[in-house]
């Protein structure tokens, strides 16, 4: 075991800034305190020794050889947008950044794919696909996250429900292992068993198994229509039955989303975004989106039918863009009237079999009732994953919040294991989840992780402590 | 190391006996020869020690248990149809079939998904799909594999244009390790970021890091109408080249399929079986399916002017089953024709970038020319896996046969990784490739390999000397 690492020294510092540029390299106060975090300073809150910002693999590889060399962790940012604490040096030692590292190649039509270094924004990589006519589909919502960042975490989000996560894009990864070598996993091709899937296994592994330096995305064609569904229920139960009947039509929905009337009436209330659609305890937003409007009018009567006949109170087709604006602003805006809305928030991004939603959600929320906290669950219908914003009222004590948000997290950990679930969909286990996984997974599988981890990294330099613990 | 294997004694056959039943326990003569090998074996013929038939996940357990804890190899068989010999007991030990272990649970209609044992065939699974009026879309050809092997072999097959591969339809694992441990890797959810993700590693290990007891598919709607377009070219090139533009519009085919002439005049010649299309020296085979006949005469009416527009000579429309049928029925009888032309056969499945596929052919069959050996490529031009097949002319002996089909793969392979593409698409590695593995991704990757391997299997028990060796 590698404890306790070793620090940088100034001699240390000096080679980083030889294998990179002056320039490049900081250190203690000139290093900004936003690379102490990411997304959530919750998570920890961790000063790196030395920051690096490195331009090419090659810097990448010298680096991290260096850290692997001498016993001194590297951990790597991109955007730093993640929302695991994934991101922050938690031993110390040097913060990479590969967020200058964003070079996007042309887009290859013939294979149809983009290849881009992973500083390079997801935004700016959806871009380059859409003026070449074609599509990247992943997106977590957080479109400036670095595109790294979103395949080392298998980023998600909403439009799963068509065209999967992340991992079902990425056809290769240029990657630098933990002493330093550079290799490649898969390549562009879009079939491949040759040897283990390395490729699989390091998309979601949060930047502890290797650094990604490029990365070759699958793009398809460019859907141009698109049509959103309102669909109000009396019920949560009626609104999460209706969810697998929309699925089984022939045309698969892009996103299916549900939200309580309680979580809309937050953001009315806090943010005055009105809701178009004021019926309903439940309402689905269901999208479609397409090649041809006649394909996409006769999906979404089809749908309109089938949820009328399991029970909806009625069915709004938004099909202007202001329209649909109005719609998606309100479910953009959940987050943000929550945090209006409590002094303080926390949240777990549990994934269950679609068929347990509505049975989830209630019993998420009387655990929430049970320790004195909000529990405000919404989000993926079409893919169980839900997540589940814990809000702090005004009055509880910083104290009594975190004792009682840990009792809700082990609960609702325990609930989702129960209904077949999985601790996290999308939002991975980085540090602020790390103390549930071993519970969750069992002994034998954390032992597996471990194994897995050390077989990339045998001195446990790259981003150590992160998702397993060695320590513990 | 483990070398040498303990040999299994009496006693070890009385305790298998115990923990299964005897009358599933045979030993040396009453071991069919049917065990010995898998199709291809011409990779090698192993014969088992100890044949065992496991009936529950606990069997398994138990079986593979003894094997780790007395140093005594386990091979596990499905239905013995790979293409790589991996389900031949290289070093000897117990051949675990699970065969019998064929139990298919109620397809879980809300969830769209089917959880089936090993050793129920494709076949038997997609027929449940079907039943259900939904659909299993990986068909790898060989729909008597077992649907065991299909997942731990990552099963491709030409639908994968359209739906893609074993891989993105398997939802969950329930797997014995080598140390007989049963765990679960992920559940019935559509998205999973809950520590590393082995069930992608699991996949296409060819039953090398663990056993897969019981898994859990993913099912979509069903498409109820096909349409399938013959298109011929006046040259390889324009053929190719047409490729990448029917796969930019806004309809994905299920399959694309490319044939030279001289390959369809053997089937022609040595099976009496007519192509419909007497033109061109190469042909695209293109299939559509959906859910709507107009959706699919509109895929199908751009693709013929898109198609025309590329090059192609002409475009026939099959859309009778009995056109359709002829169509297909060519094309599944390129391996058998080539068998009757020739007498013997070795193949390889490497991937190259769509964009690579014509260059490919044409210095493949260069390759084949200079070693003396005829060299047909055909297969699938959507996803631009080349089975390359090498025929053995009457005449060439049978060292001469060894020697040059080793030259042309070795070459093949470097051609293949030239060009950016992969060693194999869809057969995997098992034994028949091993020695052409680390070779091609370079001693890093191997090495990387290695330690995957010994994270899951310490002591090199469970199939041991396929994908990768440790006795080198």
């Amino acid at each position: 075991m590698p404890f306790p690492y070793n620090k940088i020294t100034s001699e240390g510092v000096e080679y980083l800034k030889n294998v990179t540029a002056c320039e490049r390299v900081k250190v203690k106060e000139e290093i900004s305190k936003d690379y102490y975090h990411d997304e959530m300073p919750d998570y920890g809150i961790f000063p790196p020794e030395v920051f690096v910002e490195a331009l090419t693999t090659e810097e990448v590889s010298a680096v991290m050889k260096y850290g692997y060399d001498h016993n001194i962790p590297v951990t790597v940012r991109g955007a730093g947008t993640g929302l695991a604490g994934g991101a922050a040096c938690k031993c110390g030692g040097i913060l990479l950044s590969l967020i200058k590292m964003n070079r996007i190649d042309p887009v290859d039509k013939m294979n149809m794919t983009v290849t881009a270094q992973p500083g390079a924004l997801l935004t700016e990589v959806s871009a380059a696909a859409d003026e070449a006519g074609l599509f990247y589909p992943p997106d977590p919502g957080e479109r400036t996250a670095s595109i790294g960042g979103t395949v080392i975490t298998n980023a998600g989000g909403m439009r799963a429900v068509r065209y999967g996560v992340t991992r079902d894009y990425v056809r290769a990864i240029e990657a630098v292992l933990p002493d330093g070598s550079i290799v490649n996993l898969s390549s562009n091709v879009v079939k491949n068993t040759t040897g283990y899937d390395i490729k699989d296994l390091v998309i979601g592994s949060e930047g502890t198994l290797c650094i990604a330096t490029k990365v070759t995305l699958k793009l398809i064609p460019k859907p141009n229509c698109t049509q959103t569904l309102v669909i109000p229920f009396d019920s949560l139960e009626t609104c999460i039955e209706c969810v697998p009947k929309l699925l089984q039509l022939p045309f698969i929905p892009t996103a299916v989303e549900f939200l309580e009337r309680e979580l809309l009436e937050i953001v009315e209330r806090q943010l005055n975004k009105m809701f178009p659609v004021p019926d309903g305890e439940a309402v689905l937003i269901v999208m479609y989106d397409g090649s041809s409007k006649d394909e996409l009018n006769s999906a979404c009567d089809l749908a309109a039918d089938t949820a009328l006949n399991a029970g909806a109170m009625d069915v709004m087709l938004a099909n202007s863009p202001e329209r649909i604006g109005s719609v998606w602003s309100v479910r953009a805006a959940i987050l943000e009237g929550m945090k209006a809305d409590s002094v303080g928030q926390e949240e777990c991004d549990v994934v269950v079999p679609r068929a347990k939603i509505a049975e989830y959600v209630k019993a998420a929320k009387s655990i929430g009732r049970k320790h004195g906290i909000r529990v405000e669950p919404c989000g993926h219908a079409g893919d169980g994953n839900i997540h589940t914003e814990m809000l702090r009222d005004a009055g509880m004590s910083e104290e009594e919040w975190k004792t009682n948000t840990h009792k809700c997290l082990t609960e609702l950990y325990a609930l989702s294991k129960k209904l077949g679930g999985q601790l996290s969909g999308e939002h991975g286990i980085g540090n602020g989840r790390l103390d549930y996984l071993e519970d969750f997974v069992g002994t034998r599988m954390n032992d597996l992780f471990k194994s897995i981890k050390l077989a990339f990294d045998p001195k446990l330099v790259l981003n150590p402590e992160k998702i397993i613990s060695f320590k513990k």
